[in-house]
């Protein structure tokens, strides 16, 4: 079997710097969508700059390709799809430059029949040595499945039968993966019509975490007066990807204590992005 | 009086130095609006990147706040509009990293009566030591004029009566200011509601080499083919502003032999942007 899971499972993968200052803080929250509404100057101007914190996914995210090297971890790159992704922020307020020493682990290895789900534990510490992002990537491997190990934690977050409380439409620009790249992730995948069609779809489509960024500041705006600091925590599973362009659609269903649930579908297309989803938010 | 020509004509302003990488060359164009549009996507994706030939503004750029630094160079900043710009590339093809040394000198300041024009002359050379672009910022200082100096060269580029040869349209985003500020120029003005309104604007405004970068892009594609390589030279006069989210108008007149005369003016309002303006291109 490709992935020697007794061999990989609980290994470390190198630490990541990651230095940043406002331009890069900026930049993340135009590739989010940020316009010029007054309410959301804070994120895109230097001047009283507050941190959108699903920024927090950017200093780990090189851990996903470090993982691609491993001994031990044989898989073809192409088989990657982000699955799922968990991001805590342990220590508010989010400093808007700075840096970060990321410590990535592969906490678990799981068996998910179709494919292997590989989840990276990282750490983001400033430089007093605080953590101040956790977070954990879901990584699934399709075809690697079937090699008879744990089947880890069922799907939760499964929203209420009843209508949602409160629904939010996020439009996207047709250059909205061209601006979040920048960021992070540069997967041609999101850029290049070509790779895309290698791929399976049509055009390019858009980053997963810029649809759940979207999805956040929606939320942030509809539920805690668009405040970065009442952001506790974040889990997302991607269900279904997004064209730029497209209109985001998250539903979302307020379970009470600061918890909602929610998910993303495309107003266009109806279809789903990010299912068994909840936002945590200090309440 | 405030500027001391006999001092300050002439000079020479701190050399500049700027490296920059393909993530400099994609943010630049996507704060000139490119978008996912097929033929442009050479200009956002670093697989067979060119550089909009405009890019050159960016390194000689911080020239304009080196001057209010001058001695004998005593005005309100808040006086200074960018009156006009002149770019000239010297060396194609324009490579999508490295290092720039840029060395301004103040070449000229004319008395326009209204105020002063203060022409910084840069040249940006590569580290084979070859000039790759030559600008000339004109700086206009409102109040400043009436000092019995020279009045320079009369303002050139008229279009012909005629009606234009070709007309294009080009949208802006609602933070296209947003965007391109991350290039260069982080003037308040463009950003901020309150900068805005104590400038006399009801909203922060477009940069004018914004404006100008969208003019060009137009123009490359409905004269050259979309061509960077065809980027000779380019002049303009600012001649008032762009809201961002407007629709940029730019009529053109083929003179002959490269030469596009052109003018700017906004779709919504229908007011002059850019005018006496030119665009040279190889023929």
């Amino acid at each position: 079997m490709p992935i020697d899971v007794a061999k990989v499972e609980g290994i470390e993968l190198p630490a990541l710097d990651f230095e940043y200052t406002e331009k890069d803080v900026i930049l993340y929250a135009l590739g989010c969508g940020v316009g010029p509404e007054p309410e959301d100057l804070k994120f895109v101007y230097e001047n009283g700059l507050q941190v959108l914190p699903t920024f927090g996914v950017i200093p780990p995210f090189p851990a996903l390709v470090s993982l691609l090297g491993v001994e031990g971890f044989e898989v073809n790159p192409l088989m990657l799809l982000h699955g799922e992704q968990f991001i805590e922020v342990r220590k508010h307020p989010l400093e808007t430059r700075g840096r970060l020493t990321t410590k990535p682990r592969v906490a678990h290895i799981y068996d998910k029949v179709k494919g292997a789900l590989v989840e990276i534990e990282t750490e983001s510490l400033d430089e007093e040595g605080d953590i101040v992002y956790f977070n954990v990537f879901g990584a699934f491997f399709r075809g690697e499945g079937g090699f008879g190990g744990e089947k880890g934690p069922p799907a939760a977050n499964e929203p209420p039968e009843r209508p949602p409380d409160a629904v939010f439409e996020s439009p996207t620009l047709p250059q909205q993966a061209l601006i979040y790249r920048l960021s992070a992730d540069i997967n041609p995948l999101h850029a290049d019509p070509r790779v895309a069609a290698l791929a399976g779809y049509e055009r390019p489509i858009l980053h997963g975490l810029c649809t759940a960024g979207f999805a956040v500041r929606a939320m942030l705006k509809g539920y805690a007066g668009n405040d970065p600091l009442a952001f506790r925590s974040l889990k997302v599973r991607f269900t279904g990807h997004v064209f730029p362009g497209e209109t985001i659609v998250t539903e979302t269903w307020d379970e009470g204590g600061g918890s909602i649930l929610f998910r993303v579908t495309t107003l266009e297309r109806g279809l789903p992005a990010i299912g068994n989803a909840c936002l945590e938010l200090y309440s």
